[in-house]
C-alpha cells in the first residue's frame, strides 16, 4: 500500500475485546500501511497496553477519551451524556479535520447517532442511512436504510438508491449495480402509495433499477442494492438476526436430545461454526454510515486485532476510492435530471 | 367427540397432495368425528378417488367445483377469475350458510382473499387480518397482520390485538393472554406516529399489554399476541422464512464441502428435518382469518390425510368454542370503554 498520509482514528475503548485487541490491531496497522494512527481512549488504558506490549507511543498520537460507552446503552441517551467517550470525541475530531477516518468497533447505534449528529451531510444528500452488508447466496448484498430514517420522504429513499450504488460500484468494484425497492410483491401495484411514489422515481432514474424485490430477496444475491424505509430495514435485519439466532438454538437442543445427532454434531462442528457466523448479520463487514461528510467504519463487534486492522485498511481504502466525492457527483447528476424534478415537483 | 351436527366444507382441489390425502383426510374425519362433511371439488375426481378407495360417496356432499386455484397463481387475479374453483365456491357455500366451517390446503392468498370478499366482517369488525402461529422457543406466538391490511388505521391494530387475545383466549386455552405491539425498539418513545397511537390505545384497554416488542421476540415467546400492520408483519414473515430456507441451503452447501461433516450429517438426518419443518412458517399450524363472520381454516399446503383429519378437527372445535361470537362480544366490550372513545375521537 502506497503511503498517503492520511490520519485515521482509532476508537480502542470500543469492541468486546477492547482495550488490548484494538490497540494491537491498530500497532500492526500502522506498521503495515504506514499511515497515521490516533488512538482514542483512556489514556492510562492506552499507555498500559503499550507497556505490556513493549510498544512506544511515540510514533502514534494518543487522545484521552476517559469515558466509554458500553455495548448495551441506549445510543441516544449515551452519545448526549457521555460527551468524553471515545466515540464522541473520534466523531468531534473527524468534524474538526484532525483526523480523515473514524474506525470504532462499538456501539453501532451510538456510533451511527454520533456520526449523524457531529458530521454534516454529504452536500446534496438529504438524511443520512444506515447500510448493512448482508451475505447471500451469491455476492453481498447492500440493505439501506437498516434503521437511521424511519419516518422518510420519497426524496430519501431514491438517495438512498444513488449512494448503496454508489458504494456498491466504488467500494465493492461492481459496474451498473442493480438497485431494488424492497416491497411485499414484485408487481408495480403492491405496496403503500409511499413505496408507489418511490417506484416511480427509481423507474425514471439511470439506475439500474430492476423493481420492487420481496423480503426473500435479501437472501438470494439476486440485486446488489436493496432499498427501504429504515422502520422496514430495521425490521428485516432484526428478524434475520433473530431467526438465525433461533434455529441456531433450536438445532442445538434437537441435537443434545438425539443421541445419535450428538455423534454427528462431533462430525459437523466446523461446517457449523461458519454458517452460525454468517448469521451475525449486523455484524458482517459492519455496518456503513452512508451520507456524512467523514469517513466512518463500523468494525464487528467481537473484532480481533486482525479485524481490527482490516477495518482500519477499509478506512484507507475508501479516503482512497474517494467514495464520498462520488456520492456527491452522483446524487447532483441523478437527482438533477429533468425528469427526477419533474416527478419531485408534482 | 360429541355429535354437532356441523357442515363442514372441504377443498379437495387444493393442497400439493390434492385430490388423494385430502380426500382420504375428509373421509376418515367423517367416520372419527361424526360431522356432516360436504366435498368441494372437481366432482370427476371426487368420484375417482371413491371408487379407488371404495368409499360410498352416499354418506357425503359433494359439490362440484370445476376449476382450480393452482398454489403459485396471484389471489386476487385467481379469485376474480376463477368463479367455479373449490376455494371461491366454498367462500360462498359459507356465506350462503350451506356449510359452517370451510377447511382448504391450498393457496393461502386466495382462501383469504376470497373468503374478505365473500364474507362480511364480524359486527363491530372494522377490517379483517391474517394471523400467523409463529413457533417459538416456548409457546406458540401469533402474529397479526401478517399482509392483509398493508395501509392500517390505529383502531384496526387495536382491534388486531382485540382478536388475538380472544383468538389465544378461546383457542389455545389461555386467561390473558399477552398483547405486544411490534416495534424498532421497546421504548414508549420508538418507532412512527402512527405505532405511537396504536400504543396509547393498548395502554388505555383492559387488555394485558406488555408494550412495543422488538422483532427478536416473535420467536422468543416472550410475548403471546404481536400486533403489527400488514407490511411489516408481511415483511417479517417473509424474512423469516427467507432466512430459514438460506440457513437450510447454506448448511447444506458447507454439509458437502466437508468431508466429516457429511458423515455427521448422516447422523443427525433426524434432529435436522425437524428444524427445516418448524422453519415453514406461513404453513405452520395454517394460517387465520381473523374477524371474518365465518370459520375459515387454512391448513399446511402439505397435508397428509392425517393433517386435513386435524384441520378438520380445529374447524369443528373452532364452531364448538364460538370463537366469532367471543370475538364480538370483547371488541364490543373495549372498543366502547370511555377511555377508549375519548382517545379515538381526540
Amino acid at each position: 500500500m502506497e503511503k498517503n498520509n492520511y490520519k485515521i482514528g482509532v476508537d480502542i475503548s470500543g469492541g468486546d475485546y477492547a482495550p488490548s485487541e484494538i490497540f494491537k490491531g491498530a500497532v500492526n496497522a500502522q506498521k503495515e500501511f504506514h499511515e497515521n494512527i490516533v488512538l482514542i481512549g483512556v489514556k492510562k488504558e492506552i499507555e498500559e497496553e503499550a507497556r505490556r506490549m513493549k510498544v512506544n507511543l511515540d510514533g502514534f498520537t494518543v487522545v484521552d477519551a476517559p469515558e466509554k460507552i458500553e455495548m448495551s446503552e441506549s445510543p441516544v441517551t449515551a452519545v448526549r451524556r457521555k460527551r468524553d467517550s471515545s466515540i464522541v470525541v473520534g466523531s468531534q475530531l473527524l468534524k474538526d479535520g484532525k483526523i480523515d477516518a473514524f474506525v470504532s468497533c462499538g456501539n453501532t447505534g451510538a456510533i451511527v447517532c454520533a456520526a449523524t449528529l457531529t458530521l454534516r451531510p454529504i452536500e446534496g444528500v438529504e438524511r443520512p442511512g444506515i447500510a448493512i452488508l448482508m451475505p447471500t447466496r451469491k455476492n453481498v448484498s447492500i440493505l439501506l436504510d437498516a434503521g437511521a430514517n424511519i419516518e422518510p420522504k420519497p426524496l430519501h429513499l431514491f438517495q438512498y438508491g444513488i449512494m448503496a450504488s454508489s458504494y456498491y460500484k466504488t467500494v465493492l468494484n461492481k459496474e451498473n449495480p442493480t438497485v431494488g425497492l424492497l416491497n411485499i410483491g414484485e408487481e408495480e401495484t403492491k405496496g403503500t402509495d409511499f413505496v408507489k411514489r418511490v417506484h416511480k422515481l427509481f423507474s425514471a432514474s439511470s439506475l439500474n433499477f430492476i423493481g420492487n424485490v420481496e423480503p426473500k430477496e435479501l437472501f438470494s444475491g439476486n440485486c446488489d442494492c436493496i432499498i427501504c424505509d429504515g422502520l422496514m430495514g430495521n425490521v428485516a435485519l432484526k428478524v434475520s438476526e433473530g431467526c438465525g439466532k433461533f434455529m441456531v438454538r433450536s438445532f442445538f437442543e434437537l441435537v443434545n436430545q438425539d443421541f445419535f445427532a450428538k455423534i454427528g454434531f462431533l462430525f459437523m462442528g466446523q461446517a457449523f461454526k461458519k454458517i452460525k457466523r454468517i448469521f451475525d448479520y449486523s455484524e458482517y463487514g459492519g455496518a456503513l454510515l452512508l451520507g456524512v461528510d467523514g469517513v466512518v467504519i463500523k468494525g464487528h463487534g467481537r473484532s480481533s486485532h486482525i479485524a481490527v486492522k482490516n477495518a482500519i485498511k477499509v478506512a484507507i481504502k475508501e479516503l482512497q476510492w474517494e467514495l464520498n466525492t462520488e456520492i456527491k457527483r452522483r446524487i447532483n447528476e441523478v437527482c438533477n435530471d429533468s425528469r427526477i424534478r419533474e416527478i419531485l415537483t408534482s
